[in-house]
Protein backbone atom coordinates (compact mmCIF):
# COMPACT_ATOMS: atom_id res chain seq x y z
CA UNK A 1 0.00 0.00 0.00
CA UNK A 2 0.90 3.38 -0.94
CA UNK A 3 1.22 6.05 1.79
CA UNK A 4 -0.86 9.06 1.44
CA UNK A 5 -1.31 10.10 5.04
CA UNK A 6 0.61 13.30 4.04
CA UNK A 7 -2.03 13.66 1.18
CA UNK A 8 -3.07 12.51 -1.97
CA UNK A 9 -4.20 13.40 -4.75
CA UNK A 10 -6.74 12.68 -7.87
CA UNK A 11 -5.10 13.53 -11.29
CA UNK A 12 -6.96 11.82 -14.29
CA UNK A 13 -8.79 9.57 -12.50
CA UNK A 14 -5.64 8.05 -10.54
CA UNK A 15 -4.99 8.62 -6.37
CA UNK A 16 -1.25 9.29 -5.96
CA UNK A 17 0.53 10.78 -2.72
CA UNK A 18 0.85 14.54 -2.56
CA UNK A 19 4.39 14.21 -3.06
CA UNK A 20 4.34 13.10 -6.88
CA UNK A 21 1.32 15.75 -8.01
CA UNK A 22 2.69 17.92 -9.98
CA UNK A 23 1.60 19.58 -13.66
CA UNK A 24 3.46 20.67 -16.49
CA UNK A 25 5.92 23.55 -16.33
CA UNK A 26 4.07 24.85 -19.91
CA UNK A 27 0.87 24.63 -18.17
CA UNK A 28 -1.32 27.86 -18.71
CA UNK A 29 -2.59 27.24 -15.25
CA UNK A 30 0.84 28.13 -13.90
CA UNK A 31 2.41 30.06 -16.40
CA UNK A 32 -0.97 32.20 -16.83
CA UNK A 33 -2.10 31.33 -13.55
CA UNK A 34 -5.07 30.17 -15.28
CA UNK A 35 -6.80 28.21 -12.69
CA UNK A 36 -10.12 28.44 -10.71
CA UNK A 37 -9.83 26.30 -7.79
CA UNK A 38 -12.02 26.06 -4.37
CA UNK A 39 -11.22 24.51 -0.52
CA UNK A 40 -13.97 22.44 1.35
CA UNK A 41 -12.89 21.26 4.98
CA UNK A 42 -13.19 17.56 5.62
CA UNK A 43 -13.68 17.25 9.88
CA UNK A 44 -13.93 14.42 11.59
CA UNK A 45 -14.60 12.38 8.92
CA UNK A 46 -17.19 14.73 7.01
CA UNK A 47 -17.34 17.39 4.30
CA UNK A 48 -18.67 20.37 5.75
CA UNK A 49 -21.24 21.56 3.52
CA UNK A 50 -19.68 20.08 -0.05
CA UNK A 51 -22.55 21.01 -2.02
CA UNK A 52 -22.05 24.59 -0.89
CA UNK A 53 -18.18 24.77 -1.94
CA UNK A 54 -18.72 22.30 -5.29
CA UNK A 55 -21.91 24.72 -6.33
CA UNK A 56 -19.36 27.68 -6.00
CA UNK A 57 -16.83 25.55 -7.69
CA UNK A 58 -18.62 25.22 -10.35
CA UNK A 59 -20.37 28.59 -10.88
CA UNK A 60 -15.98 29.60 -11.36
CA UNK A 61 -15.78 27.25 -13.56
CA UNK A 62 -18.58 28.73 -15.85
CA UNK A 63 -17.35 32.54 -15.34
CA UNK A 64 -14.14 31.72 -16.51
CA UNK A 65 -14.92 29.42 -19.59
CA UNK A 66 -12.93 26.09 -18.01
CA UNK A 67 -14.81 23.17 -19.44
CA UNK A 68 -13.19 19.78 -17.44
CA UNK A 69 -16.05 17.54 -18.57
CA UNK A 70 -17.04 16.69 -14.91
CA UNK A 71 -20.36 17.42 -13.30
CA UNK A 72 -20.92 17.86 -10.10
CA UNK A 73 -21.79 14.56 -9.35
CA UNK A 74 -18.39 13.79 -10.69
CA UNK A 75 -16.38 16.34 -8.89
CA UNK A 76 -18.00 15.14 -5.54
CA UNK A 77 -17.15 11.23 -6.38
CA UNK A 78 -13.37 12.38 -6.98
CA UNK A 79 -13.28 13.98 -3.49
CA UNK A 80 -14.68 11.16 -1.63
CA UNK A 81 -12.62 8.42 -3.62
CA UNK A 82 -9.04 10.88 -2.54
CA UNK A 83 -9.95 11.41 1.02
CA UNK A 84 -11.24 7.81 1.48
CA UNK A 85 -8.05 6.19 0.17
CA UNK A 86 -5.54 9.09 2.16
CA UNK A 87 -7.51 8.49 5.23
CA UNK A 88 -7.45 12.05 6.74
CA UNK A 89 -10.10 12.53 8.79
CA UNK A 90 -9.49 16.08 9.26
CA UNK A 91 -8.41 17.64 5.54
CA UNK A 92 -8.09 20.82 3.63
CA UNK A 93 -9.93 19.41 -0.05
CA UNK A 94 -8.64 21.43 -3.06
CA UNK A 95 -10.70 21.17 -6.05
CA UNK A 96 -8.74 22.52 -8.88
CA UNK A 97 -9.54 23.33 -12.77
CA UNK A 98 -6.51 24.68 -15.16
CA UNK A 99 -6.80 25.57 -18.07
CA UNK A 100 -3.93 23.10 -19.87
CA UNK A 101 -2.04 23.21 -22.78
CA UNK A 102 -2.69 24.65 -26.15
CA UNK A 103 -1.84 22.09 -28.89
CA UNK A 104 -1.11 24.72 -31.07
CA UNK A 105 2.70 25.40 -30.56
CA UNK A 106 2.99 29.07 -29.46
CA UNK A 107 -0.90 29.73 -29.84
CA UNK A 108 -2.11 32.54 -27.67
CA UNK A 109 -5.78 31.67 -28.17
CA UNK A 110 -7.34 30.34 -24.20
CA UNK A 111 -10.41 28.73 -26.34
CA UNK A 112 -8.41 25.85 -27.65
CA UNK A 113 -6.37 24.36 -24.44
CA UNK A 114 -7.27 21.01 -23.11
CA UNK A 115 -8.56 22.02 -19.55
CA UNK A 116 -8.34 19.28 -16.87
CA UNK A 117 -9.34 18.79 -13.67
CA UNK A 118 -7.58 17.73 -10.34
CA UNK A 119 -7.68 17.18 -6.81
CA UNK A 120 -5.27 17.24 -3.88
CA UNK A 121 -5.91 16.94 -0.22
CA UNK A 122 -3.57 17.30 3.16
CA UNK A 123 -4.04 17.76 6.56
CA UNK A 124 -6.42 20.34 7.76
CA UNK A 125 -4.52 23.35 7.52
CA UNK A 126 -4.91 26.41 10.26
CA UNK A 127 -4.50 29.02 8.63
CA UNK A 128 -3.53 30.93 12.39
CA UNK A 129 -2.71 28.43 14.95
CA UNK A 130 -5.15 27.03 17.49
CA UNK A 131 -3.76 28.41 20.67
CA UNK A 132 -2.93 31.77 18.49
CA UNK A 133 -6.62 32.10 17.18
CA UNK A 134 -7.88 31.68 20.62
CA UNK A 135 -6.33 34.68 21.89
CA UNK A 136 -6.49 37.01 19.21
CA UNK A 137 -4.39 37.05 16.34
CA UNK A 138 -2.61 39.81 14.52
CA UNK A 139 -2.85 41.72 11.55
CA UNK A 140 -0.76 43.87 9.52
CA UNK A 141 -3.00 46.18 6.66
CA UNK A 142 -0.44 46.09 3.48
CA UNK A 143 1.00 49.76 2.97
CA UNK A 144 3.22 48.58 -0.28
CA UNK A 145 -0.37 47.36 -2.11
CA UNK A 146 -3.67 47.38 -2.87
CA UNK A 147 -6.02 44.53 -4.12
CA UNK A 148 -6.02 43.59 -7.05
CA UNK A 149 -9.45 45.02 -8.63
CA UNK A 150 -12.71 42.95 -9.29
CA UNK A 151 -12.44 44.59 -12.79
CA UNK A 152 -8.86 43.04 -13.74
CA UNK A 153 -9.36 39.67 -11.85
CA UNK A 154 -12.93 38.87 -10.36
CA UNK A 155 -12.32 38.06 -6.96
CA UNK A 156 -15.36 36.22 -6.64
CA UNK A 157 -13.67 33.04 -8.70
CA UNK A 158 -11.31 31.93 -6.75
CA UNK A 159 -8.17 32.30 -8.19
CA UNK A 160 -4.36 32.07 -7.92
CA UNK A 161 -3.74 35.33 -7.97
CA UNK A 162 -1.72 36.04 -5.00
CA UNK A 163 0.84 38.94 -5.83
CA UNK A 164 -0.56 40.87 -3.95
CA UNK A 165 -1.11 39.13 -0.61
CA UNK A 166 2.27 37.81 -0.88
CA UNK A 167 3.97 41.34 -0.91
CA UNK A 168 1.51 41.82 1.75
CA UNK A 169 2.74 39.00 3.79
CA UNK A 170 6.17 39.57 3.27
CA UNK A 171 5.16 43.26 4.97
CA UNK A 172 3.65 41.28 8.03
CA UNK A 173 6.21 38.53 8.60
CA UNK A 174 8.72 41.34 8.56
CA UNK A 175 7.19 43.28 11.53
CA UNK A 176 6.25 40.22 13.52
CA UNK A 177 2.32 40.08 12.50
CA UNK A 178 0.79 36.74 11.94
CA UNK A 179 -0.97 37.79 8.61
CA UNK A 180 -2.46 40.93 6.29
CA UNK A 181 -5.15 42.52 5.08
CA UNK A 182 -5.33 44.66 2.05
CA UNK A 183 -7.65 47.60 1.26
CA UNK A 184 -8.47 49.01 -2.39
CA UNK A 185 -8.04 51.96 -4.21
CA UNK A 186 -10.82 53.51 -2.59
CA UNK A 187 -9.33 52.82 0.52
CA UNK A 188 -11.88 50.14 1.95
CA UNK A 189 -10.95 46.88 4.21
CA UNK A 190 -11.44 43.98 1.98
CA UNK A 191 -10.04 40.21 2.40
CA UNK A 192 -6.46 38.80 3.40
CA UNK A 193 -4.95 35.40 1.60
CA UNK A 194 -7.76 32.91 2.48
CA UNK A 195 -9.89 34.75 4.82
CA UNK A 196 -12.42 37.52 5.02
CA UNK A 197 -12.71 39.92 7.48
CA UNK A 198 -15.29 41.19 9.81
CA UNK A 199 -15.63 44.58 12.05
CA UNK A 200 -18.44 44.25 15.18
CA UNK A 201 -19.82 47.44 16.41
CA UNK A 202 -21.97 46.27 19.66
CA UNK A 203 -24.62 43.83 17.93
CA UNK A 204 -24.03 44.57 14.14
CA UNK A 205 -21.46 42.48 12.51
CA UNK A 206 -20.39 43.87 9.06
CA UNK A 207 -18.60 42.47 6.54
CA UNK A 208 -17.37 43.68 2.76
CA UNK A 209 -19.36 43.08 -0.07
CA UNK A 210 -16.89 44.15 -2.92
CA UNK A 211 -13.80 43.13 -4.62
CA UNK A 212 -13.86 39.83 -2.07
CA UNK A 213 -14.27 36.40 -2.24
CA UNK A 214 -17.99 35.51 -1.02
CA UNK A 215 -16.49 33.06 1.18
CA UNK A 216 -18.75 29.90 2.59
CA UNK A 217 -17.36 30.37 5.61
CA UNK A 218 -18.44 34.02 5.72
CA UNK A 219 -21.74 32.82 4.72
CA UNK A 220 -22.07 30.64 7.40
CA UNK A 221 -20.57 33.72 10.17
CA UNK A 222 -23.75 35.89 8.55
CA UNK A 223 -25.99 32.59 9.18
CA UNK A 224 -24.71 32.24 12.73
CA UNK A 225 -24.65 35.63 13.36
CA UNK A 226 -28.62 35.40 12.47
CA UNK A 227 -28.62 32.39 14.72
CA UNK A 228 -27.21 34.21 17.64
CA UNK A 229 -29.17 37.73 17.66
CA UNK A 230 -26.59 39.97 15.83
CA UNK A 231 -27.39 41.92 12.79
CA UNK A 232 -25.27 42.00 9.39
CA UNK A 233 -24.71 43.94 7.15
CA UNK A 234 -22.34 43.59 3.81
CA UNK A 235 -21.33 46.46 2.00
CA UNK A 236 -17.96 48.56 1.45
CA UNK A 237 -15.99 49.38 5.25
CA UNK A 238 -14.05 52.21 5.28
CA UNK A 239 -10.81 52.01 6.99
CA UNK A 240 -11.61 54.75 9.16
CA UNK A 241 -15.20 52.96 10.16
CA UNK A 242 -12.77 50.12 10.74
CA UNK A 243 -10.84 51.55 13.14
CA UNK A 244 -14.11 52.48 15.22
CA UNK A 245 -15.12 48.84 15.67
CA UNK A 246 -15.13 47.50 19.07
CA UNK A 247 -14.06 43.93 17.49
CA UNK A 248 -12.25 42.45 14.61
CA UNK A 249 -12.18 38.82 13.43
CA UNK A 250 -11.57 36.70 10.30
CA UNK A 251 -13.36 34.05 8.83
CA UNK A 252 -12.17 31.10 6.81
CA UNK A 253 -12.21 27.67 5.91
CA UNK A 254 -9.02 27.05 7.44
CA UNK A 255 -10.10 27.69 11.03
CA UNK A 256 -13.41 29.10 10.83
CA UNK A 257 -13.92 32.51 13.11
CA UNK A 258 -10.12 33.43 13.95
CA UNK A 259 -10.20 36.58 16.27
CA UNK A 260 -7.99 39.31 15.75
CA UNK A 261 -6.29 41.41 18.94
CA UNK A 262 -4.12 43.99 16.95
CA UNK A 263 -4.39 45.50 14.22
CA UNK A 264 -1.32 47.79 13.11
CA UNK A 265 -0.54 49.47 16.63
CA UNK A 266 -4.33 49.33 17.18
CA UNK A 267 -5.70 47.15 20.22
CA UNK A 268 -8.98 45.64 19.69
CA UNK A 269 -11.11 44.50 22.69
CA UNK A 270 -8.21 45.34 24.87
CA UNK A 271 -5.83 43.28 23.04
CA UNK A 272 -7.70 39.79 23.59
CA UNK A 273 -9.82 37.80 21.69
CA UNK A 274 -13.56 39.75 22.01
CA UNK A 275 -16.96 38.10 23.66
CA UNK A 276 -18.92 37.83 19.88
CA UNK A 277 -15.85 36.48 18.12
CA UNK A 278 -15.17 34.00 20.82
CA UNK A 279 -18.51 33.21 20.50
CA UNK A 280 -18.74 32.69 16.78
CA UNK A 281 -15.53 30.54 17.06
CA UNK A 282 -17.66 27.88 19.64
CA UNK A 283 -20.47 28.49 17.49
CA UNK A 284 -18.54 27.62 14.35
CA UNK A 285 -16.90 24.35 15.58
CA UNK A 286 -20.43 23.16 16.78
CA UNK A 287 -21.88 24.15 13.12
CA UNK A 288 -19.34 21.82 11.54
CA UNK A 289 -20.80 18.68 13.33
CA UNK A 290 -24.33 19.15 12.67
CA UNK A 291 -25.51 16.53 10.63
CA UNK A 292 -27.34 18.92 8.15
CA UNK A 293 -23.60 20.36 7.25
CA UNK A 294 -21.99 17.12 6.71
CA UNK A 295 -21.06 14.83 4.22
CA UNK A 296 -19.24 11.92 5.48
CA UNK A 297 -16.78 10.51 3.36
CA UNK A 298 -17.79 7.49 1.62
CA UNK A 299 -15.25 4.62 2.51
CA UNK A 300 -16.68 1.98 -0.06
CA UNK B 1 19.87 9.75 -26.43
CA UNK B 2 16.73 11.29 -25.25
CA UNK B 3 14.75 13.21 -28.04
CA UNK B 4 14.79 17.10 -26.63
CA UNK B 5 13.66 18.17 -30.03
CA UNK B 6 10.67 19.59 -28.56
CA UNK B 7 12.25 21.40 -25.97
CA UNK B 8 14.19 20.77 -23.18
CA UNK B 9 13.86 21.80 -19.74
CA UNK B 10 16.49 22.53 -16.41
CA UNK B 11 15.45 21.42 -13.48
CA UNK B 12 17.88 20.96 -10.59
CA UNK B 13 20.83 20.28 -12.30
CA UNK B 14 19.30 17.91 -14.86
CA UNK B 15 18.44 18.15 -18.53
CA UNK B 16 15.39 16.39 -19.05
CA UNK B 17 12.39 16.44 -21.90
CA UNK B 18 9.99 19.35 -21.66
CA UNK B 19 7.24 16.77 -21.81
CA UNK B 20 8.70 15.43 -18.22
CA UNK B 21 9.25 19.04 -16.65
CA UNK B 22 6.54 19.76 -13.55
CA UNK B 23 6.09 21.85 -10.29
CA UNK B 24 4.41 19.98 -7.46
CA UNK B 25 1.14 21.08 -7.19
CA UNK B 26 1.66 22.85 -3.64
CA UNK B 27 4.67 24.91 -4.86
CA UNK B 28 3.91 28.39 -4.13
CA UNK B 29 5.19 29.12 -7.80
CA UNK B 30 1.32 27.58 -9.02
CA UNK B 31 -0.92 28.29 -5.97
CA UNK B 32 -0.20 31.88 -5.20
CA UNK B 33 1.21 32.40 -9.03
CA UNK B 34 4.69 33.36 -7.16
CA UNK B 35 7.05 33.60 -9.58
CA UNK B 36 9.43 35.57 -11.47
CA UNK B 37 10.48 34.72 -14.96
CA UNK B 38 11.97 35.99 -18.07
CA UNK B 39 12.14 35.02 -21.93
CA UNK B 40 15.57 35.17 -23.91
CA UNK B 41 15.14 34.34 -27.60
CA UNK B 42 17.74 32.14 -29.53
CA UNK B 43 18.06 32.72 -33.08
CA UNK B 44 20.25 30.93 -35.77
CA UNK B 45 22.33 29.40 -32.35
CA UNK B 46 23.07 32.37 -30.90
CA UNK B 47 21.51 33.94 -27.49
CA UNK B 48 19.83 37.63 -28.07
CA UNK B 49 20.94 40.50 -25.60
CA UNK B 50 21.21 37.64 -23.04
CA UNK B 51 23.01 39.76 -20.02
CA UNK B 52 20.19 42.07 -20.61
CA UNK B 53 17.98 39.28 -20.25
CA UNK B 54 19.76 38.00 -17.25
CA UNK B 55 20.01 41.26 -15.62
CA UNK B 56 16.64 41.82 -15.89
CA UNK B 57 15.49 38.54 -14.64
CA UNK B 58 18.15 38.99 -11.58
CA UNK B 59 16.33 42.39 -10.85
CA UNK B 60 13.14 40.79 -10.87
CA UNK B 61 14.58 38.35 -8.51
CA UNK B 62 15.85 41.14 -6.06
CA UNK B 63 12.43 42.99 -6.03
CA UNK B 64 10.56 39.65 -5.25
CA UNK B 65 12.80 38.31 -2.68
CA UNK B 66 13.64 35.26 -4.29
CA UNK B 67 16.92 33.56 -3.03
CA UNK B 68 17.51 30.47 -6.09
CA UNK B 69 21.28 30.75 -4.94
CA UNK B 70 22.82 31.21 -8.33
CA UNK B 71 24.30 34.41 -9.89
CA UNK B 72 24.48 35.46 -13.29
CA UNK B 73 26.99 33.22 -14.86
CA UNK B 74 25.51 30.30 -13.51
CA UNK B 75 22.61 31.29 -14.81
CA UNK B 76 23.60 31.64 -17.89
CA UNK B 77 25.83 27.69 -17.44
CA UNK B 78 22.30 26.91 -17.47
CA UNK B 79 20.90 28.25 -20.06
CA UNK B 80 23.78 27.44 -22.51
CA UNK B 81 23.48 23.80 -21.40
CA UNK B 82 19.88 23.27 -21.78
CA UNK B 83 19.72 25.07 -25.20
CA UNK B 84 22.74 23.08 -26.33
CA UNK B 85 21.41 19.76 -25.28
CA UNK B 86 18.38 20.63 -26.83
CA UNK B 87 19.64 21.18 -30.42
CA UNK B 88 17.68 24.06 -30.83
CA UNK B 89 19.25 26.34 -33.29
CA UNK B 90 15.82 28.85 -32.61
CA UNK B 91 14.41 28.90 -29.53
CA UNK B 92 12.12 30.37 -26.82
CA UNK B 93 13.83 30.03 -23.51
CA UNK B 94 12.49 31.12 -20.35
CA UNK B 95 14.09 31.21 -17.15
CA UNK B 96 11.66 30.82 -14.01
CA UNK B 97 12.13 31.25 -10.04
CA UNK B 98 9.52 29.79 -8.17
CA UNK B 99 9.11 30.25 -4.12
CA UNK B 100 8.45 26.51 -3.65
CA UNK B 101 7.26 25.07 -0.77
CA UNK B 102 6.35 26.07 2.86
CA UNK B 103 8.43 23.27 5.12
CA UNK B 104 5.96 23.95 7.96
CA UNK B 105 2.55 22.70 7.01
CA UNK B 106 -0.44 25.47 6.78
CA UNK B 107 2.39 28.73 6.85
CA UNK B 108 1.24 31.51 5.00
CA UNK B 109 4.80 32.79 5.78
CA UNK B 110 7.05 33.51 2.32
CA UNK B 111 9.79 34.05 3.99
CA UNK B 112 10.45 30.25 4.95
CA UNK B 113 10.48 28.64 1.19
CA UNK B 114 12.28 26.50 -0.64
CA UNK B 115 13.02 29.28 -3.80
CA UNK B 116 14.10 27.38 -6.51
CA UNK B 117 15.09 27.83 -10.23
CA UNK B 118 14.23 25.75 -13.15
CA UNK B 119 14.19 27.30 -16.99
CA UNK B 120 13.40 25.14 -20.17
CA UNK B 121 13.38 25.84 -23.92
CA UNK B 122 11.06 24.99 -26.82
CA UNK B 123 11.16 25.73 -30.49
CA UNK B 124 10.98 29.62 -31.21
CA UNK B 125 7.21 31.31 -30.52
CA UNK B 126 5.96 33.85 -32.84
CA UNK B 127 3.35 35.38 -30.74
CA UNK B 128 1.84 36.43 -34.11
CA UNK B 129 2.60 34.12 -36.74
CA UNK B 130 5.18 35.35 -39.77
CA UNK B 131 2.59 35.60 -42.76
CA UNK B 132 -0.23 37.60 -40.25
CA UNK B 133 2.69 40.05 -38.80
CA UNK B 134 3.77 41.01 -41.95
CA UNK B 135 0.20 41.91 -43.42
CA UNK B 136 -0.34 43.78 -40.07
CA UNK B 137 -2.54 41.90 -36.95
CA UNK B 138 -5.55 42.90 -35.53
CA UNK B 139 -5.69 43.94 -31.75
CA UNK B 140 -8.80 44.27 -29.54
CA UNK B 141 -8.82 46.82 -26.94
CA UNK B 142 -10.55 44.75 -23.74
CA UNK B 143 -14.27 45.91 -22.37
CA UNK B 144 -14.50 43.99 -19.79
CA UNK B 145 -11.04 43.81 -17.82
CA UNK B 146 -8.49 47.14 -17.23
CA UNK B 147 -5.13 45.78 -16.59
CA UNK B 148 -3.75 44.79 -13.02
CA UNK B 149 -2.34 48.27 -11.75
CA UNK B 150 0.98 48.56 -11.17
CA UNK B 151 0.09 49.26 -7.13
CA UNK B 152 -1.40 45.48 -7.02
CA UNK B 153 1.09 43.84 -8.89
CA UNK B 154 4.39 44.95 -10.05
CA UNK B 155 4.36 44.53 -13.74
CA UNK B 156 8.08 45.72 -14.09
CA UNK B 157 8.49 42.38 -11.84
CA UNK B 158 7.66 39.82 -15.14
CA UNK B 159 5.12 37.53 -13.68
CA UNK B 160 2.42 34.70 -14.25
CA UNK B 161 -0.70 37.24 -13.35
CA UNK B 162 -2.54 37.10 -16.54
CA UNK B 163 -5.79 36.89 -15.29
CA UNK B 164 -6.67 40.39 -17.39
CA UNK B 165 -4.60 39.22 -19.94
CA UNK B 166 -6.95 36.16 -20.60
CA UNK B 167 -9.96 37.60 -20.09
CA UNK B 168 -9.27 39.87 -23.06
CA UNK B 169 -7.92 37.08 -25.04
CA UNK B 170 -11.40 35.82 -24.47
CA UNK B 171 -12.95 38.92 -25.82
CA UNK B 172 -10.26 38.98 -28.63
CA UNK B 173 -10.73 35.56 -30.03
CA UNK B 174 -14.35 35.81 -29.56
CA UNK B 175 -14.36 38.17 -32.11
CA UNK B 176 -11.94 36.85 -34.64
CA UNK B 177 -9.21 39.33 -33.55
CA UNK B 178 -5.19 38.16 -33.05
CA UNK B 179 -4.93 39.73 -29.83
CA UNK B 180 -6.00 42.10 -26.64
CA UNK B 181 -4.58 45.25 -25.92
CA UNK B 182 -5.54 46.86 -21.83
CA UNK B 183 -6.05 49.95 -20.71
CA UNK B 184 -5.51 51.34 -17.18
CA UNK B 185 -8.23 52.40 -14.95
CA UNK B 186 -7.04 55.99 -15.96
CA UNK B 187 -8.08 55.32 -19.85
CA UNK B 188 -4.07 54.99 -20.86
CA UNK B 189 -3.08 51.83 -23.31
CA UNK B 190 -1.00 49.80 -21.39
CA UNK B 191 0.47 46.39 -23.02
CA UNK B 192 -0.65 43.28 -24.04
CA UNK B 193 -0.32 39.25 -23.49
CA UNK B 194 3.54 39.37 -24.39
CA UNK B 195 4.29 42.81 -25.60
CA UNK B 196 4.82 46.25 -25.49
CA UNK B 197 2.66 48.77 -27.66
CA UNK B 198 3.58 51.60 -29.91
CA UNK B 199 2.04 55.13 -31.91
CA UNK B 200 3.66 56.90 -34.24
CA UNK B 201 2.59 60.39 -35.37
CA UNK B 202 4.79 61.50 -38.09
CA UNK B 203 8.42 60.18 -36.99
CA UNK B 204 7.50 60.35 -33.48
CA UNK B 205 7.36 56.84 -31.58
CA UNK B 206 5.60 56.88 -28.15
CA UNK B 207 5.11 53.81 -26.06
CA UNK B 208 3.85 53.80 -22.93
CA UNK B 209 6.12 54.06 -19.45
CA UNK B 210 3.57 53.37 -16.69
CA UNK B 211 2.43 50.34 -15.76
CA UNK B 212 3.55 48.08 -18.20
CA UNK B 213 6.99 45.72 -18.39
CA UNK B 214 9.82 47.00 -19.67
CA UNK B 215 10.79 45.30 -22.24
CA UNK B 216 13.98 44.13 -23.63
CA UNK B 217 12.22 44.12 -27.13
CA UNK B 218 10.78 47.55 -26.50
CA UNK B 219 14.52 48.82 -25.33
CA UNK B 220 15.50 47.10 -28.99
CA UNK B 221 13.07 49.41 -30.81
CA UNK B 222 13.73 52.55 -28.71
CA UNK B 223 17.74 52.52 -29.86
CA UNK B 224 16.33 51.16 -33.39
CA UNK B 225 14.54 54.30 -33.43
CA UNK B 226 17.86 56.25 -32.40
CA UNK B 227 19.26 54.66 -35.03
CA UNK B 228 16.80 55.64 -37.79
CA UNK B 229 16.43 58.97 -36.68
CA UNK B 230 12.76 58.79 -34.83
CA UNK B 231 12.32 60.28 -32.03
CA UNK B 232 10.89 58.62 -29.32
CA UNK B 233 8.63 59.52 -26.30
CA UNK B 234 7.80 57.06 -23.51
CA UNK B 235 5.09 58.24 -21.43
CA UNK B 236 1.41 57.66 -20.49
CA UNK B 237 -0.57 56.92 -24.29
CA UNK B 238 -4.45 58.20 -23.56
CA UNK B 239 -6.39 56.00 -25.56
CA UNK B 240 -7.44 59.13 -27.08
CA UNK B 241 -4.42 60.11 -28.71
CA UNK B 242 -4.10 56.26 -29.63
CA UNK B 243 -6.83 56.69 -31.46
CA UNK B 244 -5.17 59.35 -33.61
CA UNK B 245 -1.81 57.46 -34.63
CA UNK B 246 -0.97 57.19 -38.21
CA UNK B 247 0.75 53.56 -37.20
CA UNK B 248 0.44 51.18 -34.58
CA UNK B 249 2.67 47.83 -33.78
CA UNK B 250 3.50 45.44 -31.26
CA UNK B 251 7.24 44.72 -29.73
CA UNK B 252 7.29 41.80 -28.45
CA UNK B 253 10.71 38.82 -27.72
CA UNK B 254 8.55 36.35 -29.82
CA UNK B 255 8.30 37.85 -33.21
CA UNK B 256 9.96 41.57 -32.62
CA UNK B 257 8.03 44.20 -34.41
CA UNK B 258 4.56 43.50 -35.43
CA UNK B 259 2.86 46.19 -37.40
CA UNK B 260 -0.69 46.10 -36.76
CA UNK B 261 -3.49 46.64 -39.31
CA UNK B 262 -6.93 47.13 -36.74
CA UNK B 263 -7.66 47.87 -33.88
CA UNK B 264 -10.98 47.24 -32.88
CA UNK B 265 -13.14 48.32 -35.97
CA UNK B 266 -10.27 51.30 -36.37
CA UNK B 267 -8.05 50.80 -39.50
CA UNK B 268 -4.43 52.09 -39.05
CA UNK B 269 -1.95 52.51 -41.82
CA UNK B 270 -5.16 51.84 -44.95
CA UNK B 271 -5.53 48.52 -43.19
CA UNK B 272 -1.96 47.31 -43.84
CA UNK B 273 1.38 47.65 -42.19
CA UNK B 274 2.68 50.73 -42.09
CA UNK B 275 6.35 52.00 -43.60
CA UNK B 276 7.40 52.61 -39.99
CA UNK B 277 6.82 49.40 -38.14
CA UNK B 278 7.38 47.49 -41.18
CA UNK B 279 11.01 49.15 -41.60
CA UNK B 280 11.42 48.53 -37.77
CA UNK B 281 10.61 45.38 -38.61
CA UNK B 282 13.52 44.15 -40.75
CA UNK B 283 15.92 46.37 -38.57
CA UNK B 284 14.82 44.01 -35.77
CA UNK B 285 15.76 41.10 -37.86
CA UNK B 286 18.97 42.35 -38.70
CA UNK B 287 19.88 43.34 -35.07
CA UNK B 288 19.62 40.17 -33.77
CA UNK B 289 21.51 38.93 -36.33
CA UNK B 290 24.68 41.32 -35.22
CA UNK B 291 27.41 40.04 -33.14
CA UNK B 292 27.66 42.99 -30.57
CA UNK B 293 23.94 41.53 -29.58
CA UNK B 294 24.83 37.50 -29.76
CA UNK B 295 25.84 35.35 -27.84
CA UNK B 296 26.48 31.88 -29.25
CA UNK B 297 25.12 28.77 -27.84
CA UNK B 298 28.04 26.76 -26.60
CA UNK B 299 28.18 23.37 -27.25
CA UNK B 300 31.10 22.58 -25.32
Amino acid sequence: MTDLSKGAAWMGGQIIPIADAAIPVTDWGLTHSDIAYDVVPVWHGAFFRLDDYVTRFIASLTAGRYDIGMDHAAICAALHDMVAASGLSDAYVAMVAARGRNPVAGSRNPRDCDNHFYAWCVPYVHIVKPEAATKGTSVWIAKSVRRIPADSVNPRVKNYHWGDFTSGLFEAKDRGFETTLLLDHAGNVTEGPGFNIFAVFGDRVVTSDHGVLHGITRRTVLEMCAEAGLATETRALPLEEFWEADEVFLSSSGGGVIPVAQVDERHFSNGAAGPVATGLRARYFDWIMRDEHRTPVRTS
